[in-house]
């Protein structure tokens, strides 16, 4: 054992537990049926303990003796692991959400049964016994990133905790890989354990800064079924850049939150931000760090590399979240300031982080991106023409629902093969609902900004296609609208006017001619 | 002034206020642009007040001088005034739900905007100054029944509250109409101010029967713009009774909650429970009467007749409600049996019996009846045809989104003029999606019950058309399911299978040819 390793263990009794070789939890992971793994968004989570399993099958070619996986894996973490077990057919279903482009390929396939839901619902359903997947509510063996185990043997994760606690809660056996390559984490994490109803009382965080729980994931000694040192870890590339269109559309949102602010409908240090990862996410955190607000804080599922400037500005006084997802820049930065950003950062489990209850409360203001819009407020953020998944919900419907301003961000055109503006991110019905028009607050593009607010479907409708449509289709989408009213208004139906018949016509003929450019309804 | 008016009014210094014939609150009204007034499900709104407003707006054609309202008013509360206001030409807009034939008449045709949105969110909506057709976040009058004023001059409602005490909060003025009809319903209320983020803190009701406000709504003396005594009010005909199949569909729900209880995913107690309107709520209600569950409670919107008896027979131990609507015997047997009652219900505002932070906490069983369902677990709630308003959204979405069980019931089919099975509740895809598959646990009709729980969609799918589906509809919804699953394999897109160009063949087939039964896809 390393010293390295050593001195991350306080609990001694757990010392008989640690393997040097990850071959010897192999067994375990033979053994199980339904496994789980830490990790959000790319960081902290174990690989090192889950290699054998994907060695072992590939020189045994396990799918063809049929042992397959039910994973219930945090948001997104490892996916490493993940794509290769997808590939070796090692997967039998997944829940909640992923982003690697071997899973959603067979998701897509059909070989991967998919649940998508809400990331602040997945570990209360896992508690509330909905999966079947699971062994009578119980997952066989789970899989956890620690940067140290204290004296009680409970786990102090790395950069991200996502649904860990319930995880570990839930799980039959845990092993534990500890990373020494990261230095403990130990103090910012706020963990609670939630009781069932009608047991629950309320979570006492009315403001981002306020703790309620401990700062470890409590663990059995009893369920560990063996610990290895692990160095997974944190290998992100640095964020995308924002271009001038996602700047401005950066520069319609900073716009609009100072005239909101003008108006007394937010407070100077505007409310608690919520805002999620990609191109135009990071621009709008620039856009933020060079307007005028002060003392603003966050309360989000992700913080990235574009945080750390408003840090440093004072900008940002205070962040709450599910996970650290940095650049190797980034984190070198982090670390080279360590005491500042655990001064002013707190992570949470994700039934925290995307509690409906606290959103509302805080009146969070929550910035995501879509994959369409409609011009009656619909949005779309998961099936591509309403059949292919992509990545899955995420937290976008915790936070939309609950946000005092939900605002969906996007560009408003996407380029085809053959067409630079072959798809318009504002069509007249989204082939898939996500979000419905109750909940949608602000759409942007690189166009402007609509604001939804109190408004009649129709009246929407010509705000979104005036506003956020790209000149080369508005006159598409008011053709239709048009067209969809005078008929619905014959026959007296015309409070939210649509043609059945063609509602999906611009996505049609984008399949047949590559663009949704359509010369006529 | 009546003795009975006197002793309701223990505040003096609003005696001056009480006006003998409400044509002297005309002048009030027709100097206000937005107004409000109070009412939940046809019990407990003004009707006197409002008269004049009818009357001279008949004798003078007032929407000619374009004198038109915008109308905020607590849920379907006052159907009849509104109903006269919209024949008249009186309404410009209104939000959030309705009830009333004339109102979605022209909602439909255009003349009236309607802002369809969550119960549990209109409230906050208004305090956050969303609705541009309020004066920059007021409301010129609002008119409000009472069944006493305390000495402080706060309101004691009748037998709702729902949005009463933020319309009194951001109204210029209010017009109290006293109903001296009904006793003083003082006791029964739990009213609580709100604050606005970041200044919200927990709302400790952890139990439905926990009380955290006060017994009524508090409003400042100089806001009140006149008195009235009225006697509007409980004038609701008796719940519609069950039949075979709505007795089916309650059979599938008990026999279901029973054995989660046996499962050991429910107390035996059950979880508080809510339940909309209509027969087949009224069959439910009964079969739990019928039932073995004790001691159950209740978390919801309207209280209706069929709740009786399981109070009187203790099933029931407390309720919680926004309002109590009975029939007219139903309301009598209520009045002979006060102090049992009173003892057993709390009345709460639509921002506490909806909000999203209480009902997760409890975690509620939601009981809904949508338009139509679809295969892969969406729901229509709102739109028929997806363009047709009927009533609106309600407090469906704060309910199914944040209960522990999200159940929708509805009968597999409804008949046309030429055919006695021509509509399928189960669609392809609804043609308005106001809840997602990513909400839905539970389908119910009189053929079976759907458990979705953790399914992936096309396992959903399965579930639904052979538990819910019509026989008649059987066949044809597989086959769709199957075309649209081999096209969608083909193209590597069939995580949720669907053929866009036929997606609402049915809903077309309908229109056509008065039935949904087609031949082939």
């Amino acid at each position: 054992m390393t010293t390295q390793l050593l001195s991350r263990i306080a609990c001694k009794s757990l010392l008989p537990k640690v393997v040097a070789q990850p071959e010897q939890l192999l067994p375990t992971l033979l053994k199980s049926k339904s496994i789980g793994w830490s990790g959000f968004t790319g960081v902290t989570y174990p690989i090192r303990a889950l290699q054998p399993l994907l060695d072992y099958a590939e020189q045994n070619r396990l799918p063809q003796v049929d042992h397959k996986y039910d994973l219930f894996v945090c948001a997104s973490g490892g996916t490493i692991t993940e794509s290769k077990m997808a590939e070796l057919g090692l997967i039998s279903s997944r829940v909640p959400y992923q982003v690697s482009k071997s899973v959603s390929k067979k998701i897509n396939s059909g070989e991967i049964a998919f649940t998508d839901t809400h990331l602040g619902m997945f570990p209360q359903e896992m508690q509330y016994n909905h999966y079947r997947r699971m062994n009578n509510g119980r997952i066989d063996t789970v899989v956890v990133e620690a940067s140290a185990i204290k004296e009680d043997g409970s786990i102090v994760p790395g950069a991200s905790i996502c649904v860990t606690p319930e995880l570990v809660q839930l799980a039959d056996k845990v092993i534990i890989e500890v990373n020494t390559q990261i230095p403990s984490f130990e103090g910012f994490h706020d963990v609670v354990t939630l009781p069932l109803p009608p047991h629950r009382t309320p979570l006492r965080v009315s403001s981002p800064s306020d703790r309620i729980g401990q700062t470890s994931i409590p663990c059995p000694l009893s369920k560990v079924a063996g610990i290895i040192e692990g160095s997974s870890g944190l290998f992100i590339s640095a964020n995308a850049k924002g271009d001038a269109a996602t700047k401005a559309i950066a520069g319609w949102i900073v716009e609009f939150l100072e005239h909101e602010v003008q108006m007394g409908r937010l407070p100077e240090a505007l409310l608690p931000l919520q805002s999620g990862i990609g191109k135009i996410a990071n621009s709008v955190i620039e856009g933020l760090d060079q307007s005028n607000f002060k003392n603003v804080s966050v309360w989000t599922e992700v913080l990235q590399d574009g945080f750390l400037p408003l840090f440093d500005s004072n900008k940002i006084s205070v962040a709450s979240s599910t996970s650290i997802r940095l650049s190797t820049e980034g984190f070198e930065h982090f670390f080279n300031n360590w005491d500042f950003y655990k001064s002013r950062i707190i992570l949470r489990q994700q039934s925290i982080t995307n509690s409906p209850e606290i959103i509302r409360r805080l009146g969070c203001i929550s910035l995501n991106t879509p994959l369409e819009l409609d011009i009656y407020g619909h949005a779309n953020s998961t099936c591509v023409n309403g059949s292919r998944m992509l990545n899955g919900l995420g937290g976008s419907g915790d936070f939309l629902r609950n946000a005092k301003l939900s605002i969906m961000h996007t560009m408003s055109t996407r380029p085809t093969k053959s067409d630079p503006l072959g798809i318009s991110c504002i069509v007249p019905r989204v082939t898939h609902v996500d979000h419905t028009e109750h909940d949608m607050d602000i759409f942007v593009t690189e166009q402007g900004l609509a604001d939804l607010r109190g408004l009649s479907p129709k009246e929407r409708s010509i705000e979104i296609i005036r506003k956020c449509a790209h000149p080369a289709y508005q006159p598409i989408l008011f053709d239709y609208f048009q067209q969809a009213e005078q008929k619905c208004l014959k026959r007296g139906c015309a409070h939210e006017p649509h043609m059945l018949d063609k509602i999906f016509k611009m996505h049609e003929h984008l399949e047949t001619d590559g663009t949704m450019r359509i010369q006529k309804w």
